[in-house]
């Protein structure tokens, strides 16, 4: 049998400032696609320059982590704001990325809501419509990143945007297919090799057991590693080298 | 005698959230530059699309307006910067205006430092460089709006940026050419009919008179009014209809 | 018949920085209290001083107008937020106004929540608590500023802590004594004499008409004029005039 | 011989919302002051809660580290700033401060200037006279922690303010009794060894060696070690084992 090919991918420059969050250099010799905070919830110039730099000369891909703009809730309170508003927001911050991205010879290939407004677009016709109508109104056509059964992916393709989907090895599901809430106890998994295996079952057998033993069907062009657990680099290694061993390239889905 | 052309700009766009500042509207039926503050000491993302939209529809230029980050300070405290972090927060500015000039069809025509950062890049060599690196990292050529004799406008134009001059008619000029600091009396001129006056001998007679009654030499590309002053609307009308009558037709430089 | 008593509260101290909003100086003539605006959603830390110096000097009282971190937002979209946070960001805010009141001769009297919390804490049980816990850890006893019927009310009042009705003279009112949300038509009353015909109304009968026509019973402490509005001054003056038509005199709760 | 009292202070509650910066708990358990940062440089509301709660459970005397409004440079950029306005954004800190150590059944004890602050009121009268206006201001005396031969010690002893003069065990020094700019190698000193020796010569010898050889003299009331290089804990640990072996007990000294 061939080997087949799919992304890893990472949140990527989440420090601010004099602030620090995980290790952006170890991660780009190992995910396929960058997901660079863009400003509102975390990042900051100088460190969207610099992961763009090295993002493009190791060949990742560059996404957009648009959020909120809430630096002090780091993007993971929901804000009830105004659809326009979040239009604009969302525009202001893949403009911002795309000027670093073409600096390092690239381009934004796709975006990924970050955070709360992530799992508002999951549901949220109004701030998933918000979201869409930024990709709309940007200069050239980019992929959006989300997760499968959410009323924006629904929205995307609607609108003639691409759609990959995407599948969290390290983050407990729900039945019906969504995550369980951070604040849960084991939401987040930390164990390496179970997170491997999960990985590779996503990837092989387009399949991941939820929290209470369902089996749930999965199609997913990226498989997401958290970038700031303390064992954040050890885990993509091991995903890494687990889809290898699986006959799964990392390759970028965009 | 024919007819001749000069660029009529101001600063528009420095509202930010629910406060608003100066008549944008209005401003974008008389200018045909207009520098949009781009978020980081004026500007919210909502504002700069607005006001792109009416720019682009009215046919006047688009410009960055480009400043330190500091809302509390209005970009007008100098900040001691690394040149590099500059270099990144103005790149980070004139990409995100990028987004909103394209989604209204149009693009970013130039650049224009605002507050403390104009006055800084016109002698400290570190942050003119910084501004001019992001000028020549961005994506496309695009022209620099500076004060004649600045740094700036020497290092922009080494590095192959094409420089256009301006000059300020509502603004108090020293003999050497630069201007008088806001905070002196009679920083700011206010009598319409003297603005326009001196938009009218910068126009056609290229030159000024400065506050010590010196005859100043000037060639300029575009001329500044000011849009936060209570009467900017009165003033920028005034001077536009004055360089009318003295043969001088808008025209974005641009 | 003797005349009564009765606070005129405003919200003051809403601008930032280089932008204004209202004529402080005009309404601190005419109200007995000062919501002044703490810097999260308005209000910087100049503003504040001056504020609390001309408030102090005129026997105006002072309150705290906290809100949630959203500067861009105005404090009117509501967040999310952990309780915990809430608390510590409410806390922070009325020692910040503190140290001005102090500075001033004075101290903070009242704490009234402003824009989207205001209204979350009417209802929102968790929020609520957070910030009663805020008034319950302040270092002295100060009084709520609250919409009668009010979950906060009530949190309160077991706390403990002395809770002041308000009513709004120029805002339309739900048949259940909520008020009529800002985006409705119709929200915002704007005729100054049917806002003063309303205040008196409130101070004199205690009932005021809702938007359907039912009277509803309604007694206050404080009433509010809002001081954003164009004719804020005008307005706040026509009211304070007609309750002293009506032989109420304008005179602090705190 | 009798024993001896020394202060040992550190910058402590200098995270900000999801990033954090050094170990406070740890580093509570061996300093005698704590430098909280209060919110403009870095520190925000729960971070400055619970290092309020910490140090008091402690003993810990808890001290205003006031900075630059500046979270992007971690208040260590130079800012001109109109003194007024540098008053308020102190005074606002200072009374934000308060509420949490009021809380916690304890006040602030103390001021020190953090970063670029800390070093232009080292020469700059305006800015200097700016803090000591903040002092005065503030409800009740304080101390001010400084750099002894600083223009804004000598203005503070004017205004009846007490100083206490700080050392740095970790920072060179140059032969005029200033500190060696971070920016120069070998301006932060990393070997505990060396750093616990340098602190017991200033404790008990009242003098440290400049970078140049030269012996300067030097009575401090307070050694500062720093709370965010990767070794702090353990540094700050060996200056206080090395501080009790040499007679010398850590106090606070306010």
């Amino acid at each position: 049998v061939g080997r087949v090919q799919l992304d890893l991918n990472a949140d990527l420059g989440e420090g601010f400032g004099h602030w620090s969050l995980g290790d952006d250099d170890a991660l780009l010799d190992v995910v396929t696609s960058a997901n660079v905070a863009c400003g509102f919830h975390a990042g900051d110039p100088t460190i969207m320059r610099r992961v763009c730099q090295t993002a493009a000369a190791r060949g990742v891909a560059i996404g957009a982590q648009v959020g909120y703009r809430d630096l002090a809730g780091f993007g993971r309170r929901p804000i009830a704001m105004d659809p326009d508003d979040l239009t604009a927001d969302v525009l202001y911050q893949l403009g911002a990325l795309r000027a670093f991205a073409a600096a390092a010879g690239t381009r934004v290939r796709y975006l990924k809501p970050h955070g709360a407004l992530y799992n508002t677009v999951f549901h949220d016709c109004d701030q998933a419509g918000a979201v869409v109508a930024a990709l709309s109104a940007y200069e050239e056509p980019i992929a959006l990143l989300a997760l499968p059964g959410s009323v924006i992916a629904d929205q995307a393709r609607a609108a003639g945007i691409a759609v990959v989907h995407e599948g969290f090895a390290d983050r407990a599901y729900l039945a019906d297919g969504t995550l369980v809430a951070r604040s849960r106890p084991g939401a987040v998994l930390t164990d390496p090799a179970e997170i491997a295996s999960r990985a590779v079952q996503m990837a092989v057998e387009h399949r991941v057991r939820a929290a209470d033993g369902t089996e749930l069907s999965l199609s997913v062009g990226s498989i997401c590693v958290h970038g700031d657990t303390p064992d954040a680099v050890l885990i993509a290694r091991t995903v890494a080298e687990a889809l290898d061993r699986a006959g799964v390239t990392p390759h970028p889905f965009a």
